[in-house]
């Protein structure tokens, strides 16, 4: 078993088909609970590992129904329907809170597919930016641990320095990696996906509690791509379209150096304002 | 009860709390089962006419797990968590095929909340286009049943007429609206997100099998804004980020004539190639 920080963090122990036991990652803490992109590895790594998995992840949707504690968790894995090519699961994840009570904290549904090979064509081309090597990484958040999980070279839309309510925009783009070098998968790639910290901070320049409600990813990558990405950078972006009555979406792309669109993701997020 | 076809087609009966019974409705005839967008919206429904139900909806992600068939179905609606002001809800649609299997046909995820007002933007603004009423509604797809439900006025990507390959973009732009008048709601919102014919047709200029696995819905609308809608246009837009190995993305967004923002949506469709 790899001995990587990510893959020890979403280690899950079988106890039956499709019913596993794993444990919150100090590693991964955010500020209230564990980073939601380790959450959202660990529910497809159950189907990873059920045995009865048919192909690659293609569309995976977390919600994030409650905060997740420290500690151990259970992780059920069902796969509801499986077709000639294509097979659909239902993923909970169960824990025990503080007061002592066992319930659903989070809820998970994926596409699984046989890989084929077809016709194709990337319709959203990767923007015109500097290279990562021309990107100084920045020390991002000293004291949220997750954070310091990934190697991250902002490329626009930075933390605000000043929260003085004046900001313009909700994109944010940067490359990513895993701080220590793993070459990426799907896991990987599905927590990159919830990289981004939360736009309405960055729309209105004010820091606002804010919290990932549910997230979708749709995986674009093939194995070779995957293969050829090994432990380069992605170019990350991500940009809210509405900012609301408490929820904003957001929608994320991300590429590998070769400029490959490999996941696009969205996401819809708690905000108090 | 509405004799609206909309409300008859997603008409459902309980049996038990959560446990409804209905069935697929011709009027929304699709070339293999029901339109995907009668089958979310139904979902939905379950949703919505639960007795514990807190809140509107947020969030609702449908998984197309295989093709109904003509004649009744079971749904079952399950709140997993219920916070203060936020409920997490998984929905499932089981149905007897022809070879007399029961079993699960579609799954769902939903996120209903209680409504709050916040401090808001758009970040994305509606193009600038000519009005519905500058746009003449073109009949489309005589056949199938579904699409004479809507009134559809194509402002930009309508149906190829000539599938020479030849295609250049997957962006499609349309004034849209229940052809029966009906006041728009989270139900008819939430099946106007799937409008749109296959992305690949357009951008390859090739008519190949497609259908929609999974489909993720933001609803931004108030019930103020959906007031406000009415029985007035939407102008929906759609398009593919990535296009490779049997599956496209499709997003999309929903503005009603005010320029308001409704809802965001995104898909992934297997198509072949």
């Amino acid at each position: 078993m790899s001995t990587h920080v990510f893959d020890q963090a979403l280690a899950l122990t079988a106890q039956a088909e499709g019913d596993y036991l794993g444990a919150s990652h100090p590693a991964y803490w955010n500020m209230v609970g564990p980073y939601g992109g380790i959450t959202a590895a660990t529910l497809l790594n159950a189907v990873m590992q059920h045995p009865k998995r048919l192909g690659v992840p293609v569309a995976l949707t977390v919600n994030y129904a409650s905060a997740l504690v420290a500690g151990p968790f259970r992780v059920v894995a069902r796969p509801v329907r499986t077709n000639r090519s294509t097979q659909h699961w239902t993923v909970e994840l169960w824990q025990t809170d503080a007061q002592g009570d066992d319930g659903v904290v989070t809820t998970a549904t994926a596409l699984t597919a046989l890989p084929r090979t077809t016709w194709g064509v990337d319709e959203v081309a990767m923007p015109a930016v500097p290279p990562p090597s021309a990107v100084p990484p920045v020390p991002l958040f000293k004291g949220v641990e997750w954070i310091q999980r990934y190697e991250v070279r902002p490329v626009s839309g930075g933390i605000p320095r000043v929260w003085d309510g004046g900001g313009t925009t909700s994109l944010s783009q940067l490359w990513v990696r895993d701080a220590e070098p793993r070459p990426l998968d799907h896991l990987s790639l599905a927590a990159l996906c919830d990289v981004f910290y939360p736009r309405v901070w960055l729309r209105r320049a004010t820091q606002v509690p804010a919290g990932t409600v549910s997230m979708t990813v749709y995986f674009h990558a093939s194995a070779e791509q995957l293969d050829a990405t090994g432990t380069g950078c992605l170019f990350a972006q991500a940009q809210a379209q509405a900012i609301r009555n408490g929820f904003f979406d957001q929608s994320a792309q991300l590429w590998n150096e070769a400029g490959q669109l490999l996941a696009t993701s969205h996401q819809v997020v708690y905000y108090k304002a």
